[in-house]
């Protein structure tokens, strides 16, 4: 079932009366930005005066909940069912070990100073919650190359199945996008679309856009790269011809050449220095003792005043009674837990399906920035692995991480592969594919299946939730005394800065319920 | 007079015969270039024995020249003019003093630690010399963003003259652009340019490029941003309404828009960690006394067996005679020497016009960053002032150098502003249109124009030089025993990678003279 944008603020009403409705509205972000505003998420701290809260996860959404909660006097205890901080945001380095639940186990061997970033791996320049907590906690940040027009783009339809560079995708097919539209420009058959005055600048644009010659035909432009590369010898440089449209529209590589234009994935992107989890390691640091690491929640029941959470260490079940509860567990995990959730709450969880993600990284000399000059961003390749992303970190260095590829199992044709070695094989020929030679450089592989792992099953919602399911909404209204926060709760979905919205969220209701004077427990 | 190809390759066939002339085009890049090598030029060192060379100008020509030369056991001495190495390549830091020719003196007063590249600011991955020798000297780099998505387009005409971002600009460009042309596909006027089964493709092509709906309309996209930013309130994500292509034509800011797909513009771009100069100071621990500095050239003649240099250390006037001279000084400063150069060199000199940069630079907190999301990257303006420039480096820290503007004086409006106050009013005028209420901000005002820095009266070569008029591909051939380097003498007028070059062309031009004996002049 569905919940409107009405349905829900009368239920947020009904805790703290219309004005905390619009005042959440407010800190939701709910109403329009001004133009070039910040995106942060609003977040307004009530006083907790010992109000207790018992946050199950120790991922981005658990953490700043209980940061921010335990800043406003709450006192709060998070349940991590791992031995460290983070959940999806985990940084791989050599002694790293890597369990899935089929009991396939890897020891990653990198050498020292070596990572990659399993889950994670960017934090883009418009998601100011994150990049706030960067700040507030001195984690430094480097940029992340997101894109690079040295990196290369391969289909077996284009250059005889030789990777082209980039630029001459994206280049060529402006151009040729451009030449195209002046043709029918100039025919006339646009008259009704574009008035005579802007017809004069549009051919005008046209030129400058697609780099065309004054007759309007695209003979292939130095935005594309060189055959014969400015030097300082008598020859004049001299631009590649131009790859056909036809050869182009075969290889479809337009979803990897629009990636950089996605909203999450546009310059300016960052990574912490040094990997990831320096984030939440930030925070277990200001966490301490409150974060107890290694308990797995067993049980959730509500009582008219409070949550009992049953959660065994290892060795022995405790309990934990606390005022209030934020769900933080990928839903995955939240289903399977003994748990007297509302028949709403269940009824999501019953339907849930996650996506897993994989990723396979390899230690090799840096032979794309040698060979390639190839620093950081992503080639595509329209093969079983389709994208091999080059490490933004410690450039010029001799060796790197380098990842092949990165993707979704389910559905795919990596995931129906049918061995561990059939996928680091697929990897490797993705490699060569692009470097030929450099297949056999790639050592020392690390092989991530989300689905697989422990405490996660999963990498995030399929289909981007609530993006598309408005089933999900549900988990915006506290279950009784049971919140929901993680980035499945947000329209951010497989992002940190979703999961710490969330959190803001969560954090926000909470605070309205005890202005309210803490009691009503919300109708489901 | 040009030169052709041909003329040139038989002038270099009379120093060193045909199988020179072969290895010299190889060398010099001349051939066509595997798919994605190296770009680098090859650098052929021949042992020098002892051969003196005298170097005009330590800028990265002459330095790099020196550098080579003395590893292959060549006697160099580089006479420079200034107390500091470097030339053009030039960090501004608290302290420097800068005066012009017009006795008009600023002294830097930036805070400890804050600095800017008031010559050249990037390094392209594609310019493999540049980048080698950083490696090579251990000069580390980090990511200079080009292109932030975040950065801000203006124009009067656009959005009641409101600075949009940058991703607007190109997003809703592209999705008007992919509307029109499935526009006049539908209509099966381009059925003569597009085959059948090209005609489907191209249409989902098309659907994807511009993110049209189904029906081939443009209604926005995400790629251009949020009216409602994606959160975890309840509200879905609303894109922003699509800027109008009238608009965008009548704003006509497609040179902005495009200038990151310039070849040399391209990600991934790099810079020295604290400053360009980085490089020039690393070039100059390793010369030592190689290096003469404060010595400025008077006199220069030739002999049948060598030439002989005058030169003023400021108190004393000296004369150095060696057997071979490369002169990298700017055209607008060697125009000046008295020197016996050949006539074909000195009508170059007599018709020579350089260009005249300026950049202006503030020290302010860094409002672009906390309030606009903008880390790096350029802004356009369709004003006097039409680029700002954001710091790459120091990024999250509390101030910075913003660099508002950058462009060439000689011919724009800028250049006709009265007095330097004006062109400061119209620096901080281009930061009050794009950051309203930042105008405020900006202080410590640096102002820069190349054409009145002494040594140096001007930027760079107008009309790119060898590009565009053959005339410059004379200075290629030496004169008798004076061969010509820097970027002035490359395709890549105003790089630091031209300048690189050339000092290869050089060094790899005097060896095979040696090889041929080193005794033949060139014809001129």
């Amino acid at each position: 079932m569905g919940l409107t944008r009405r349905d829900f603020l009368m239920q947020v009403g009904q805790l703290g009366g219309y004005s905390a409705a619009f005042t959440m509205m407010q800190s939701l972000g709910l109403l329009p930005l001004p133009e070039i505003a910040s995106e942060m998420g609003k977040l307004k701290l009530i006083e907790g005066g010992g109000t207790s809260v018992v946050i199950l996860g120790g991922g981005i959404a658990g953490l700043i909940t209980a940061y921010e909660l335990n800043k406003a006097g709450y006192r709060c205890t998070v349940l991590e069912a791992r031995e460290r901080p983070g959940g999806r945001n985990w940084t791989i380095r050599g002694g790293t070990k890597v369990e899935f639940t089929n009991g396939f186990s890897q020891a990653c061997e990198f050498s020292e100073g070596q990572y990659f970033n399993a889950g994670p791996a960017r934090l883009p320049s418009i998601h100011r919650t994150m990049l706030h907590y960067c700040s507030e906690l001195d984690v430094p940040l480097e940029v992340e190359v997101n894109s690079s027009r040295s990196a290369l783009m391969q289909a077996d339809q284009l250059n005889g199945g030789v990777a082209v560079q980039q630029r001459r995708v994206v280049n060529d097919t402006r151009g040729h996008v451009s030449e195209l539209l002046a043709k029918a420009i100039n025919q006339g058959v646009l008259d009704q679309e574009i008035s005579k005055e802007d017809k004069e600048k549009m051919l005008a644009f046209l030129i400058e856009y697609g780099d065309l010659k004054p007759d309007y035909i695209f003979k292939g432009t130095e935005r594309s790269g060189f055959k014969v590369y400015p030097g300082a010898g008598v020859e004049p440089p001299v631009p590649k011809d131009p790859l056909p449209m036809h050869a182009l529209l075969d290889a479809d590589l337009w979803q990897g050449m629009l990636a950089e234009e996605v909203a999450d994935w546009q310059p300016t992107m960052f990574q912490p220095v040094g990997g990831m989890d320096r984030i939440p390691f930030a925070f277990k640091t200001r966490l301490g003792s409150i974060v107890r690491y290694g308990c797995v929640v067993q049980q959730i029941r509500q009582t008219p005043v409070g949550v009992k959470v049953a959660y065994t260490d290892g060795s022995t079940t405790q309990t934990i009674t606390t005022d209030y509860c934020v769900c933080t567990m990928p839903l995955t995990i939240t289903r399977d837990i003994d748990a007297d959730f509302s028949p709403e709450i269940r009824k999501i969880l019953d339907g849930v399906t996650y996506d897993s993600a994989y990723k396979i990284a390899w230690q090799a000399p840096r032979f794309w920035e040698t060979e390639y000059a190839i620093y950081g961003g992503l080639s595509y390749l329209k093969q079983t692995v389709g994208v091999v992303w080059y490490p933004s970190a410690r450039c010029f260095s001799p060796e790197g991480i380098v990842i092949a590829g990165y993707g979704i199992e389910n559905g795919f044709a990596f995931g129906k592969l049918p061995s561990v070695q059939a996928k680091l094989d697929a990897s490797r020929q993705a490699i060569e594919l692009l470097h030929p030679g450099n297949g056999k450089d790639l050592t020392k592989p690390v092989y991530i299946s989300w689905g697989r792992i422990p405490y996660n099953l999963g990498s995030w919602l399929s289909g981007f939730g609530r993006r598309n399911d408005k089933t999900f909404d549900a988990l915006l209204v506290p279950d009784r005394r049971i919140y929901f926060a993680g980035d499945h709760t947000s329209h951010l979905v497989g992002w940190q800065e979703g999961a710490a919205l969330s959190a803001y969220r969560v954090i926000n209701q909470i605070g309205a319920r005890l202005q309210n004077g803490g009691s009503g427990a919300a109708s489901t």
